[in-house]
């Protein structure tokens, strides 16, 4: 490309412009797609079947870093997170192909490795693995997953179907995931500056199984249909609340209020973020990578929720001109912004 | 891992055998998962319909080298591949998903000529964009497509199907996307120890062109189905000629014939290979991405294809126990073997 050609950074974009700036043209054509990008996983129409798919690429040094990342929790993380996207359809995943590309420093040992922790998921899930492509890459490891699941067509959750006044929930706690990163980063400083150093996990167990080996909300997705509960929208946590908060927000065209004292926060996160000097609500914010679920109920549903252990009611959805904000618990109002993951500034 | 351990290298076992090794413990559990593993593409089964998945990863520097091939091109090629097996099972396509893993240096420019490219590609196949991943890679650009297609079940060419004297036809013609990448190269060479000089590359404009833009051949799919031909057996040459014949011949359990002189070589095809001191024979047997499909017919159903201009009769099916073998013009009796790519004795 001659150096008089416009050059615009895709940092200037971030991930969302860019996807938003590249797929603007492409028209949905067939009767059987039914919605294309723009949620956690395309749907489509096989009549009585909606059939959702989605997709992801994990590469290494920007989302996994070999030196503290066990194979077999990579292979793990890499179908969950997949996962983690059909559950945000509230649909039920039923297969996946992998293709992962490989540089000679790999041997077949080290693949089944992997295999084994994509095997691992598949059972956990309940996913077959039916295809895949296996091949040379001249650099780092990289992992592409697409995951297919079912669905009921009255059953699906978008993130367009938020209304004023519903209520928004939160599964797990939040932040975990970050801190758990921040813990590995720091150990492998240690480690490179010092190799006989052995580090001392024991006590940040939680956080760094958090980061190593998310769970995908499955779960919730089958205590949801046993209690006839269809979220209004519904959105997986993986680049960090406010990030998902302000997706819901603007796809429903609905405005957002978040309590402060309502967001869950695991006590080790609390207290190693504290450690970190990190605040441990901007971790809960802006970490990313928890694979929580984010929703929305009507109010009337709020019953048959309400004692349920590991869902928390963090806050409610109002009319757009009120904004999206978090109330502190001084009750100080702040409009939320996304600070999440953004590969595209990371050096 | 320690040195200790047991280190079996990947160029031991090849593409197939890892694939083979990794994927023997995964079970198919699901009442959707017809077909898994070990085609062209995966198949699904929602009541009415068959839908079929495939999925292709494409690495720079093992699959592509940006330094002679426009992005645009790139873009067609790595939705037209994955087409291709979709038409390799005689299945229609109708929807992708593209995850692209993206350094630093490509610029937004960059990427939309990327996406101009798979656009043009969606428009000639009428396939709908529905999903995809963007994100960072360290090094190289990394693209991974998954195509969805459907098809009606009685539709279905798989690899295993071909019967004792059977009819192999060949679309197309085989050889000139090897010889394509042999000229790209030798200019680069040229190139690179005098950037000051611009390739010539006219009079391989077909070759070249069978490199960089290759076709899937939906025409040939729906020409099928226009004369009420289901092929008892097909596969796309991806690999190449050879090792398609032997994938048909063991997944269908029977042996094969082809002949020397039915092989389809372009004359630039042929002419370029003797320039390059190559047999053009042995590029139409091993050289890769041709992309035309293999496909195995009843006798009966020869009338009706003979004289389709683009279809070749190469040869026929015969008892497994008479093996794989190519016939010449003087008519000496050859085994077939693969020398097909095998990304993991590169280099």
């Amino acid at each position: 490309m001659s150096e008089e050609q416009k050059r615009t950074e895709l940092s200037s974009l971030g991930e969302f412009g860019l996807i938003d700036r590249i797929t603007k043209d492409f028209p949905l054509t067939h009767e059987s797609s039914e919605l294309g990008v723009g949620d956690d996983a395309a749907i489509l129409n096989y009549g009585d079947k909606r059939v959702v798919v989605s997709t992801d690429m994990l590469t290494e040094g920007v989302h996994f870093d070999l030196r503290y990342v066990p194979l077999k929790h990579l292979g793990y993380k890499s179908v969950a997170v997949n996962v983690s996207d059909i559950a945000a359809m509230n649909a039920v995943p039923k297969q996946i192909t992998v293709s992962i590309g490989l540089s000679s420093r790999f041997s077949l040992e080290a693949c089944e490795e992997l295999y084994a922790g994509i095997r691992a998921a598949c059972e956990e899930y309940g996913v077959d693995l039916v295809g895949g492509d296996t091949t040379t890459s001249r650099s780092g490891l990289v992992i592409s997953v697409t995951v297919i699941g079912e669905a009921e067509e009255n059953a699906l959750a978008k993130r367009d179907g938020a209304k004023e006044k519903d209520i928004i929930c939160a599964t797990g706690d939040l932040g975990g995931a970050y801190i758990g990163l921040q813990i590995l980063e720091r150990e492998k400083e240690v480690f490179l500056s010092n190799p006989e150093m052995q580090p001392d996990l024991s006590n940040y167990n939680y956080v760094v199984g958090r980061q190593l080996k998310p769970k995908a909300r499955m779960d919730i997705i089958h205590e949801l249909a046993d209690l006839g509960v269809v979220p209004t929208s519904m959105i997986d946590i993986s680049d960090g609340l406010a990030s998902e908060l302000l997706h819901i927000a603007s796809q429903s065209n609905v405005g957002i209020s978040i309590f402060e004292d309502k967001l869950p926060i695991d006590k080790q996160t609390y207290n190693t973020a504290v450690e970190f000097k990190i605040d441990p609500i901007t971790c809960a914010l802006n970490g990313g990578e928890d694979y929580e679920l984010l929703f929305t109920i009507k109010q009337s549903e709020y019953e048959k929720l309400k004692m349920h252990p590991d869902i928390h009611f963090i806050g409610y959805t109002q009319s757009k001109e009120d904004g999206c904000n978090l109330i502190t618990k001084q009750n100080n109002v702040y409009p939320l912004s996304a600070q999440g993951w953004n590969h595209f500034n990371k050096k």
